[in-house]
């Protein structure tokens, strides 16, 4: 066992943390151990004080994020039995957009006693939602300035990302703004804390901030036109210089080998982020195979030689998932929190019961009830639109759509209609790439929903005409960020070189795939042409009612 | 007391008959007694056979409705101990078109053992909807023939109706068409059994029967147009004569005077309908307010002076409701049946625990929680076709929508997002009377939903900018036969010689009444514009989605 070598891939999910050891050589992970954030999602009250958030606020404590090193890296140690030597590299991930302002030498400024019960000082979670207004700004700006930059967005940047929540300390917080000497995403902030340099990467610079490998960011005059204060942010509080997913980033500082046993020196990757580091770890290193993480939400990614711009894509990015090729992102906004939106509030007493008697969940019991029915015999159609479109409209202040229903529709009924509304979904963003040039084949799903509901699978499989393969991990991003540790040590220190390498041992599928039913692909077909029509009503301007309704409520609620 | 003098009415309902005795001075109900139907609705298989009917079939028992004489007359004489010979008359009122095939004495052939295992020989229910395929046939023939009694019915007659019936009978028994002497409403019937004589009302010919008081009935030709054997159905197997409403049709029998205990010779009224005879017991006897039936469904009547052309409606009956005036009748297909969809298949299992604990039902406790919300605050709207649309647009085909959706959405919002399509609905029935020269000042409402829902009834007088009032009885159709008895008897013995006179002295209203709320007629206002413009587009062919879903169905079902 002495010549084995092992990677860590440590992934900061929203909750909780954790570390996944794996087999360099097989991609067998090993040990698996989780950290709950103390603070987890902070987005009442500051920890430890009276201060009410704002609604719409998510923030996270750094020192969560340090706990996660100290608790669940020595216990994947001590799980496997292994010689920390023989861990050669670890890579992390991260939610993104998730940023916060520090000191130089990189201490968060809500861990000075001076800014702690500033809100402004904490980390902003990729969920924190209140910077809408500044988005808003970032969008008219560009748009008046022609920004050729928008074109890789999709046409609009979101709320969530880095610029939007910068310029919301600034608007909100100047001093917090004038005392932040760097403006950092969480996942960088955590490699510098394991390697004491600051590097930033190229997913999260591509995918929230702007930054291109061709142009850099957006220039300083762009900055200014939002704010003067802003106008050199990118010299004073950030970094030009971005490295590229796959590079080592450098070797664990003497304190970060006490925080986690491992050895002072081993190789730590470049920071990814948790969708985009999973795709490697699902084989996909080639353009054609789109990768989806299917929860509450979907991610969608596929890689191309060439910048293409596609409608609503949430952005393209060269060297922004695998060095070398561009990668394209879209996403659904609501998928798997629509099914739990429908479970918690649409089913009938007695389905509860049948499902407490037979010691199944209710999601299980509506999959078994609806896998029952054909294509097309509840008469339903939905948008699948609760919480807003993200790809290709990219419009928060869509709903869901409904139309069908008659004295007779059944829980189940409903239930397969809101399913076959996020693969329609899915299929407009598909038929956009593929109308642009990005050839989607095939499609490989990792997340939540996929482990747990074989007929959603197969209804994406039918809707979309694609075979469906799934991940053989159920952590595919701490599996990803094995993977870049492994490449990080390179193959010199028994890794490898590139993430293709690294992709072709560590990588699996499971076996069982979804081959799309060729007598169902007509009748979606048609409820596909249907579902278009009405996305495209809705959701294009014709009848903004919707809209209408948000704005009457948002009246009313004063 | 041996100066008071009595009328009783006889209610005949879809599950059941009820006989209330009702003082004619005063109009106090002094003693109601209620008769389920032995066979109730017969829509699976005959009764003492393993005859199976198909879908949509819906059948009666004429025994039942002589048991509802035999058991609830005596019953109500029995309670109030009165003096039989204080009973000066009788009215009924019926379902409709609920009718039957009989021998020329009036005996049903589904009383003759060589008819009783033809489903087509037994009564065929109101709600039997398997005429369909007939009732297409007639609004296409009508059109293609250019009937212009078809604009008396909102341009298409209805699969529940008396011809659509007699054409199915034609169609698969021709051997019970032949058999049948006589093919009359079951209303007739039951008074001809009490009074020995044959005498058709004006309210079912009229809006059932295409027959109207200056033209008659559609001319023979039209009848053989649909089919020659059906050439002379009017001469052979029915009527030209028809009775006006309020007119006497006869004494009771010496046979039907031992069924019941009232003494032979007691006046009977010629039949009437359920819904038409609730006019007059809610005090309406003149143009300008709508009397609306609420329960499962919504049927709107409301007197003109005129025959007017309103689209959509299902007729249009001069003496149809009060003799001397044009009785105008609408209808919307879905309302306290979709309220009781939405309970029994979308209501989370906290709230059935709520209103357990609290003891009172889901309904009340919806009401409660949406009666805390302000007008467009749920941010939904709805279309409430879950059974189809009858008034306006008069398309079974229709079916519901719910739009607006969020992750947010509570039980509550979509319960008063429903209750308020359903104002709708009836807003946009009320503005096609009006827009036809047909005014509706304000509405008086009956039938079991605005006794259960104060929030139901604020709604639909906010939405509708009405004063909404409310009957004192809550056995209207039986008060309203009752008068009619009263009527039939006459000023002499001891009743009334007009059913104005008989509303005035019995017919009564609630005290409180639901005003508008001016400040919530806005938000509506602006709603009601976004549902108008729904119910258009989906409503009108310009997205025919709903019939697209149904016919996939249908396809899938096989």
């Amino acid at each position: 066992m002495s010549n084995q070598k092992y990677a860590i891939g440590v992934d900061f999910g929203t909750e909780s943390g954790r570390a996944v050891l794996v087999n360099v050589a097989t991609g067998q992970e090993v040990a698996t151990a989780v950290h709950n954030y103390a603070n987890g999602v902070i987005d009442e009250k500051l920890p430890g004080t009276d201060i009410h958030l704002e609604p719409e606020w998510a923030l996270q404590d750094p020192n969560d994020y340090l706990e996660v090193f100290k608790k669940t890296i020595p216990a994947v140690i001590q799980q496997s039995k292994i010689d920390p030597s023989d861990v050669i590299g670890l890579g992390i991930d991260f939610t993104a957009c998730s940023m916060m302002p520090t000191k130089k030498d990189g201490t968060p400024l809500c861990f000075l006693p001076e800014w702690r019960n500033n809100p402004h000082a904490w980390v902003k979670l990729w969920k924190h939602h209140a910077a809408q207004p500044e988005a808003n700004k970032i969008n008219e700006t560009a748009r008046k300035m022609g920004e050729s930059w928008l074109n890789r967005y999709g046409g609009k940047i979101s709320s969530e990302w880095f610029f939007s929540k910068t310029l919301q300390i600034l608007d909100e917080a100047p001093e917090i703004y004038e005392a932040a000497d760097r403006l950092l995403e969480a996942a960088d902030w955590v490699v510098w804390q394991l390697t004491g340099v600051e590097k930033r990467n190229s997913c999260t610079a591509g995918y929230k901030a702007m930054w291109s490998k061709r142009e850099g960011f957006p220039d300083d005059k762009f900055f200014a036109a939002l704010d003067p204060h802003l106008e050199h942010v990118l010299d004073e509080k950030m970094s030009r210089k971005i490295y590229s997913l796959g590079e080592k980033a450098g070797g664990l500082t003497q304190q970060a080998a006490q925080w986690t046993g491992l050895k002072p020196g081993t190789a730590i990757a470049i920071a990814n982020v948790d969708a985009h580091v999973s795709v490697p770890a699902v084989t996909v290193t080639e353009p054609g195979r789109m990768v989806m993480i299917m929860g509450t939400s979907i991610c969608h990614m596929v890689l191309g030689t060439e910048e293409r711009r596609v409608e609503g894509m949430c952005g393209v990015v060269e060297d922004g998932i695998i060095a070398g090729l561009y990668g394209f992102e879209a996403g659904q906004s609501g998928v798997g929190d629509i099914f739990a939106w429908f479970v918690d509030h649409c089913v009938p007493i007695e389905y509860h019961q049948e499902a407490e008697k037979r010691g199944i969940d209710l999601h299980q019991l509506l999959e078994e009830k609806a896998s029952r029915l054909k294509p097309g015999e509840h008469g339903l159609l939905a948008l699948d639109w609760w919480n807003g479109n993200r790809s290709i409209l990219v419009d928060v202040d869509l709903s869901g759509l409904l139309i069908g229903a008659t004295l007779a529709t059944k829980a189940e009924d409903i239930y397969r209609a809101l399913i076959e509304a996020t693969a329609f979904g899915t299929r407009i963003i598909i038929e956009a790439f593929e109308k642009n040039g990005v050839a989607v084949n095939e499609l490989v799903a990792c997340g939540g929903l996929p482990e747990k509901n074989k007929m959603l699978m197969q209804i994406y499989a039918d809707v979309t005409g694609r075979e469906f393969k799934v991940s053989a991990s159920k952590q595919a991003p701490a599996l990803g960020s094995a993977m870049f540790g492994a490449v990080a040590a390179g193959k010199s220190h028994g890794g490898y070189d590139t993430i293709y390498e690294a992709a072709e041992k560590m990588a699996k599928l499971k076996d069982e795939t979804y081959k799309p039913n060729w007598e169902n692909k007509p009748i979606y077909d048609r409820l596909y042409a249907e579902y278009e029509r009405l996305y495209s009503y809705f959701g294009r301007g014709e009848n903004n009612v919707m809209k209408v309704l948000k704005r009457i409520r948002d009246e009313v609620k004063g």
